[in-house]
């Protein structure tokens, strides 16, 4: 069987034949910091199909709404524009205008549809976009686009808010001889519980693939990938997941494709959504661990997520892990509260290996153990209900002082 | 009619006649702080009805297993033992055992049953109790319990953990010529967002009442008061409000009563969980703000509810109010992801009654008053929703670097 070759922190989009990029400075945020790339534009001039996933928030940002129109009218698309330093969010009929304009002035300069064109916002709720300023800078990304990994890198950097790196991957694997490629680009740091974050991720395939399996695929990677971390516990107004399938390649993957080569297309879009997804909560802001939560046992699927991310969201155990202290009871704490179906006497609770508590009884006297664990700065907790078959698993971050410190105030 | 008179910060219990109280040191601990006092025993000679709420938490302690088997069993009630330092929780067969013993030393020092006493535990998680030392404290307890104010104030102090300060009130009237009393003392501090918190609560009263009728009066104030504040947001394993009637003023209260006493009897047990709930907020662990956090105009309470949890328990809003900045954007993005049927274009929100959005459109010239507002270490948000007539009051606390240190180990 063929396998996927991963590449985290390359140019990204451009990786993949066909896509071009730009990523430009033009003065977004309120602070004027004028070298910060803060505009990305992501094309192709071939025509693609596209699939996306967005916030479920009651409270969209205009820019989500307006990517949700223009996925619904079907395309084609060429691309997408996403600014940094404004989530244009809460800004009222004015931001979906601005939203429109952006797209409209893309698809001018490029002598395109303003629907096949996606816009994406990251950054401060509820200030309008200095729009002119915005309209300026893309007409300079559209001039200065191009397949070089320098233009793939300064796109990914231009959409990163408090993110402390830029997060990219490829992920190819040669089908009948050919070289495939699935690459992405993605921002995370805080308000990070997406369901479907202000997190962005674009991904590219230069496959030929129909928009429903196109979307399925998305859909499922997504699930298991992108909507399986937390940072912060909160969803944002703005997260949104695109991916653009251009086609470049000559090769269409769809359901009537080979089994093989439909099932590599979605280990690849898969692995390249689990790469940047891990890549936000590494990178999530101020953060000092990373904790795999793994529940086992559960008896529904839902009681395993909510057992999960009752832990990964708890203070008191995001301040213990912060601490180095194994402090179990809080996990059977949060766990307890839940609202899924547990029993404390069947319950055990691991950290990595190590067990904690087995059948609802502490093993107090691997204490020492436990705390060399939870020294480190990525470790797991496997808690196992005994009541069912069901699994989930979330990745999740320390709270620490610097976190509170940071966002007491924009 | 009739007013009630409100007192905070009195002896608690012992204002209540017919009711005895003791504090002391019996070295509970992991520290071994020989001084402080860390067993409460609160006591009425005369046989009470009882009733009780108990947190929701799957993972409870041993001895709110053991107050639900003593309160189902039905009485008679003598009184009530509770320790700090040691929650007694996920201690397994031995804590039950553990809790049992308590209530038997306590009864055979009396000459009850043991079924007439209810244990309660608070502390720290998954530690075995220190039954001998407790035991002994227990019948010190016994032989020096009394009736003065200061026996009354050291059971106030004797449950408490990481609180700043006792938390005690005692609510009187005067009706058809005789005063009453309903008085309670309280902890919380941590591990706080009650569903029935780590806290406890216990209420006194001299009227006879009816069981059935004890229980429903005290759940619907419990419902009201302790169960709409949040600290962290952490819904503890052993929270516990019990409330014992004595009868010692010979005037019965119950639902064949006239309605003047039957209300007054409520609004009396009503405030004083308001005044303890309100206390346990405001000496939440490390906080320096209290926000009163007010939903209305819901399609449904349980609407109304989830947008008032989603903001309360929000790091981004919470770390925010510590920062003094008016940040509506995480407000706004909060009550979008809370689950509730929400449209942005309806939303108002304001700071006290100052507005910040009206239908969707932020007041941006408002800001320094906004400013002005969130200064202050009490104020109130209210949104409003325009989806219907249900309402939420929750009162939240900030989330300070302070408490992520504090918690960072124990």
């Amino acid at each position: 069987m063929t396998q996927l070759t991963v590449t985290p922190d390359t140019a990204g989009i451009t990786d993949v034949p066909g896509f071009e990029a730009a990523g430009v400075a033009c003065d977004i945020r309120e602070n004027h910091d004028l070298k910060r790339l803060d505009l990305a534009l992501l094309f192709s001039l071939r025509a693609c199909t596209a699939a996306g996933t967005f916030t479920k928030n009651a409270v969209k940002a205009a820019p989500v709404l307006l990517c949700q129109k223009h996925l619904a009218h079907g395309g084609p698309f060429h691309g997408i524009i996403a600014n940094s330093g404004n989530a244009n969010a809460c800004t009222g009929a004015e931001g979906l205008r601005n939203a429109q304009a952006t797209a409209q002035r893309a698809a001018a300069s490029l002598n395109l549809k303003p629907t096949s064109f996606f816009v994406c916002s990251t950054g401060r709720i509820g200030q309008p976009l200095p729009l002119p300023r915005l309209l300026k800078g893309l007409e300079r990304a559209v001039s200065e686009k191009g397949r070089t990994p320098v233009h793939g890198t300064r796109s990914a950097d231009a959409i990163l808010t408090s993110d402390t790196r830029a997060k990219t991957v490829t992920v190819s694997f040669t089908y009948d001889g050919k070289k495939h490629f699935v690459s992405g680009m993605a921002k995370g740091a805080g308000m990070i519980q997406p369901n479907m974050a202000t997190m962005l991720a674009f991904l590219a395939t230069d496959f030929s693939v129909p928009r429903s399996f196109l979307q399925k695929t998305l859909s499922e990677a997504v699930a298991g990938t992108f909507n399986c971390i937390t940072v912060d516990g909160d969803m944002s107004t703005n997260d949104t997941v695109l991916v653009l399938a251009n086609g470049h390649s000559g090769v269409s993957v769809g359901e009537k494709s080979p089994r093989e080569l439909r099932v590599l297309f979605a280990e690849a879009v898969w692995k390249a959504c689990e790469v940047l997804a891990d890549k936000i909560v590494s990178d999530g802001e101020k953060i000092t661990k990373v904790v795999e939560v793994k529940v086992d046992g559960a008896a529904s699927a839902e009681d395993a997520e909510k057992v999960a991310r009752a832990i990964g969201n708890s203070l008191l155990v995001k301040s213990s892990w912060y601490g180095d202290d194994p402090n179990w009871g809080r996990l059977a704490d949060a766990a307890g509260y839940a609202g899924a179906k547990l029993i404390e006497s069947k319950l055990d609770i691991l950290y990595n290996d190590t067990p904690v508590m087995t059948a609802g009884k502490p093993h107090a006297e691997l204490k020492s153990r436990w705390k060399e664990i939870v020294k480190a700065r990525r470790f797991a907790i496997t808690l196992n209900l005994h009541l069912g078959k069901a699994s989930f698993r979330l990745l999740a971050t320390d709270l620490t002082e610097a976190y509170v410190n940071y966002n007491k105030s924009e």
